[in-house]
């Protein structure tokens, strides 16, 4: 039995049009000889409407009921898929997150999936062509409706094609993941491929084209994902494993993120655990730091700087201000103008001096660089918003990434 | 362990404020000790968007997915309601059809339910002081969401209290049962009793106040139903066993149904299966036939006349014209304005002279009857539809309906 595993965003489920197009999708599939299993979100506008009305309803909405009352959404667009995809003359049902089984753990509004009932699967697509799966949610041991967090759909798509060995093809309103913004550099290139782990980089810095969950699950379970456009039929980009040609390249994309700003506690005490004391209330009021520096000690004292998303500036000057009073600091600063700019690249593992190169190129633009982190297969430079556009765009040419170095 | 099954219906629950009001119901239930089983309709109107979109979708919309579609109805109702419960400090969850289960059989759109874990219920009721049951909804033995049919959250709500053993308020926007509409009748009075059958035979008659299945259900397994309203604090009307007291009573009520046409077949050939011929293929179409008269034979022919509800009428009058073929009946008639008016009372098994009674009463207003049955405990008359509001109030003021009976 040849399995493919289609997913379609709520863009792509939002009316009857567009419905329809997506069952073209699936007919086409079905005509290549695949049982088809395919993953939907609620219809655009849906969730949101559902989740205004839980906050309309309650001051303080109970997560396990939100989980209950949102997941209605991909309820309908299943249900209104198999219809259409009956009266196409295809043996069709729509499957929920409790008749899969999807099985996730309790942490309602961001459950984990824990497994998928392969047997029970596959004995599903014995008795039907195309099953219209419920993206977005799933189902605890207690029998509780649970939902996997915004865009779960992309991870309930991949989690099933993992269960059931085939490849996924998520579709999306692009034509595939691309070296850079396009919006933003008008040479940016459709890659064929790009592995993983440069995926998973790319979704952290804000690329929106797969939910970082998903990609971390097909790494995980080596998920061969093909994410591709709705509106065309040219093929996509594969996100799959490393292979030698990936790393003959030194980057193969340049990502970026403007949703940052950088704060700084000026001359804190340089006393053991003082780190911990910063960034473990941070953590309990669920902020994500992601770059922090920390200066060399002068004095017995340091500046620690961080960044944080924007939307997290207020709760984090406020928890600040407290640990300044507490550990004694001179000062809190921050910088709601600041962006970060990465170059990804799995190639970079066994290459040197690419930092180098970036430091170069952007410098010849006179951009100033505010702080540096680096990975493996990154390297992230944080600089002020207005240069964002020339940073990206220099730093694609730098690395050459307007011609298609993969075949060249 | 004190429990109480409460069901209210869709405009109850149509907005935060009606919504808020259940609740107060709910807390009164809780503030006697009650654990409280909380059945809910879908918000008022979901219910017909929802079906409005499935024949959007599709020209002949597959019933399992129409019920997939639909349950979301009554699943955003008890979510919501469940969150304002934990809001006022109830410890209260949701319950769907699945997780329950609500067993049923696999009779999409009309689904009869075959039993309820009682096990698994009261072990929830240890747990939580209020459950928000989602009415309407079942699950087949293959998992599958089906539903009970139109106003079937009282059969849902009457089920529970069967299975767990106790009294059952049904909510609604009336007060009670009366001896006949108050609106048609200005001396109509509020019932404090009535028994199963008289409730039955009045439903069977349009009276909208309880869905007939249930009172089926209720009459079954001897469950107090205690229909009362929504907006006030009096005692409604209690749907019970028969007793003595009631028995004592001639007629309890005056019920009516303008929604009636009548046909009629003239001279079809008298041979045996004739009746057959007829109701059969109706049948078939699911058209329910009321009244039957059949004149007695003459030459060897016979007039068929019987009753169907006016929406079938087209239908009806499509199949009797092949009939009239087949058979060589002359000819095919038909009459819209007609409407059945019966007086109801358990007390007529141990009485005669009922029927007597209620044609001299319509004799003496000079209203003509079309056709006449009767049941046990139950006299109907077809008329002329302009004489209904004549008929009923003829009829509730020959048997004293006007004054207290019971009590005088």
């Amino acid at each position: 039995m040849r399995i493919l595993v289609q997913k379609f965003g709520g863009t792509s489920v939002a009316n009857l049009e567009c419905m329809k197009q997506v069952r073209e999708k699936t007919l086409a599939a079905r005509a290549k000889g695949y049982k088809v299993v395919v993953v939907l979100s609620a219809r655009s506008g849906d969730t949101n409407k559902l989740l205004a009305l839980a906050d309309e309803y309650s001051r303080d909405p109970d997560s396990a009921e939100v989980d209950s009352l949102v997941s209605t959404g991909e309820q309908v667009s299943v249900a209104l898929f198999a219809m259409i995809m009956k009266d196409a003359g295809v043996k069709a049902r729509s499957l929920l997150g409790f008749q899969i089984p999807m099985k996730t753990d309790q942490a309602h509004g961001k459950a984990r999936i824990l497994g998928i009932d392969n047997e029970k699967l596959t004995a599903l697509l014995n008795d039907y062509d195309v099953l219209a799966v419920a993206g977005f949610q799933g189902i605890t041991e207690c029998n509780r409706i649970t939902t996997l967090g915004r865009g779960g759909s992309d991870t309930s798509a991949v989690a099933l094609a993992a269960a059931l060995g085939c490849e996924c093809e998520i579709y999306t309103d692009v034509d595939g993941v691309y070296t850079t913004d396009p919006n933003m550099c008008s040479t940016a290139r459709k890659m064929d491929r790009v592995s993983y782990d440069e995926m998973l980089e790319m979704a952290s810095m804000g690329a929106k084209v797969l939910q970082i969950r998903s990609v971390e699950f097909a790494k995980k379970y080596k998920v061969p994902v093909h994410v591709r456009s709705t509106f065309t039929d040219t093929p996509g980009t594969l996100v799959t494993q490393e292979d030698s040609t990936m790393e003959a390249v030194l980057v193969s994309g340049i990502a970026y993120d403007k949703d940052q700003a950088r704060v700084t506690l000026r001359d804190v005490p340089d006393v053991p655990g003082v780190a911990y004391s910063l960034f473990g209330p941070l953590a309990d009021k669920g902020v994500v730091v992601d770059m922090i520096v920390q200066n060399p000690s002068r004095n017995g004292k340091t500046d620690m700087t961080f960044t944080v998303p924007r939307g997290d500036l207020k709760k984090t000057l406020t928890l600040m201000e407290e640990i300044k009073q507490e550990t004694g600091a001179a000062e809190v600063l921050h910088d709601l103008h600041v962006s970060k700019v990465s170059a990804i690249g799995v190639g970079m593992r066994n290459h040197s001096g690419v930092a180098a190169k970036a430091f170069a190129a952007l410098r010849a633009m006179n951009i100033n660089i505010l702080m540096i982190s680096t990975s493996e297969i990154k390297i992230t430079c944080l600089i002020e918003e207005k240069y964002t556009e020339l940073a990206v765009r220099t730093l694609h040419d730098a690395f050459g990434l307007d011609k298609d170095s993969m075949l060249g």
